[in-house]
């Protein structure tokens, strides 16, 4: 199923069942109020869904979609996780800003918790207060887990996920190296994270998504520009390795939103999806960082293609505004 | 007001009005199914509790109360935001981990982000899996907030305020030295938090509630014995501040909860509301921390009274089981 949050004035919005070519949708409010309600009861629900899915493709129901309605799946959510599965990336940003290795980073995961109160729907404006802060964009893969025990294994992690969606983790970059040394992590460091509008349930992915990764590139483009199409499989984490990880010491509740971190390849030639591994691979290579963060009036567009050229999310596509 | 919530099987529980005596409460159900509806409208329901905590108060309705049902006011929240307002206690633990004081510690609060999607009860037990983790308690003011749009001043930020509560803010201490060490904060060392019986409106606390912190003691207990009631009023960040630095970059939603930190004084005879300050204290002064970590079987109670000697938000009093 391809599931989206319409929104109607609402905290949580209208949860939508849309098509599988994304052209029509159909309301799920005779099922349920909205995803997160969907989420809580999802054994029951999610059969509903399914039919009214099937009435949806048999022309039974629904309403040409109009994606321009749409917020992020979850507009609020109980947890923002990112992990950070892409060593390639931990290595680049850390020599980038001159902070050394942690001894183990390939055995056990960076992760930290984000802001999930308030998050960002595909269309919106990105505001930028100040041109100093080097807005940089960060393209990941999320899912969405149903209620997760403490302890659960890596390998029953999996049967966790209930949603898979994309996210744009947007990091003030200059604010980072400041906040860091503090010792506490990111904080105003993250502003509000963007989300793909729609969420799917694995088995949308098909042979796509196995061993706990997504493996489909991620296309980041800037001002229309590809900056970058790295693979999404190449995590060296599994999502099962950080759900695991994330439940070592507490439970999460349903509609936790986790990330992969940014997807980043060894290859040069795959590009990136942030900045700073430009500006980072620049540096190593000439002695100077020359792409700049992003500026008022940019626009970033995430998205991930199937073999056939198909989008499975739709686009979380931006722009970068004053305020 | 002072409002709690009930358990009732459902995942938010049941919103129930409490008398000034705590003695007898009335449930809000016909008003609003529980405590996050009644913040995400609280200018519109708000007038109806008072009513009925006006009814409840002239015995027109209610029943006698039963502690033992209440779990956290908000069982789930969307954030929860952790400041350290505390100087002394910032100074004493980094100085315990031997971590440098960050330059700006007097001028820019410290804060992380703590999940939020699964909190303790008031009477929940703390399950400690390995006790090598050296389980601590956080003696924390907290508020609960409406929504606070991004760059929020700190003079109105407390008009944000909707709710005051303890906090027990469980911290694994011996986790904290390596995941810090990563850079990204904590994560595993936090553990589920803890949050009392009652969260109350400001007036409740009257004079005590001023300049945005909270002026009176807050009592911890170990076993009984009495750890510490330092003045949670010796914030050296007022809650408008904090408020004003977390909304710096991003809005917070309605619900979500930011702490003072952990409670602290200079003067060494009011105690300690986390073990980790004694057993610094003890190095400090001996060569050796003496004191012990929390293991299975202890019992931890925070509460705060007023000059009265009446508990303001009843106590959070649990025990430490395996698990």
């Amino acid at each position: 199923m391809r599931l989206a949050t319409r929104r109607d004035g609402s905290r949580d919005g209208e949860l939508v069942v849309v098509s599988a070519g994304h052209e029509r949708w159909a309301s799920a409010r005779g099922i349920v109020p909205n995803l997160q309600a969907a989420l809580d009861r999802w054994d029951e629900v999610a059969p509903e869904l399914q039919r009214l899915d099937q009435d949806l493709a048999q022309g039974k129901l629904g309403e040409p979609s109009d994606f321009g309605a749409l917020g992020a799946p979850l507009p609020r959510a109980y947890e923002w996780i990112d992990g950070s599965a892409f060593v390639q990336h931990i290595e680049l940003v850390r020599r980038a800003r001159g902070a050394p290795l942690p001894e183990n980073f390939l055995t056990e995961p960076l992760m930290y918790q984000g802001g999930s109160g308030c998050l960002l729907g595909p269309y919106d404006d990105v505001p930028l207060a100040d041109a100093g802060w080097g807005l940089d964009l960060e393209g990941e893969v999320a899912v969405v887990l149903a209620d997760t025990p403490r302890g659960t294994s890596a390998t029953r992690a999996l049967e966790h996920i209930r949603l898979i969606l994309l996210a744009n983790d947007w990091t003030l970059r200059q604010l980072v190296p400041a906040e860091l040394a503090k010792g506490f992590g990111f904080f105003v460091s993250k502003p509000a994270t963007s989300f793909s509008p729609l969420a799917l349930t694995p088995d949308e992915l098909g042979e796509h998504f196995r061993a706990g990764r997504v493996h489909l590139p991620l296309r980041s483009q800037v001002n229309g520009r590809l900056v970058g199409d790295p693979e999404a499989g190449d995590m060296h984490f599994s999502f099962g390795e950080l759900i695991a990880h994330a439940v070592r010491t507490r439970s999460l509740t349903a509609g936790t939103l986790l990330g992969s971190g940014t997807v980043a390849n060894r290859d040069p030639a795959r590009g990136v999806s942030c900045l700073v591994e430009q500006r980072t691979r620049e540096l190593l290579a000439s002695g100077a960082a020359t792409t700049s963060y992003l500026k008022v009036g940019d626009r970033v567009r995430l998205e991930m293609l199937d073999p056939n050229g198909r989008s499975l999310f739709g686009c979380i596509d931006q722009a970068v505004v004053a305020g």
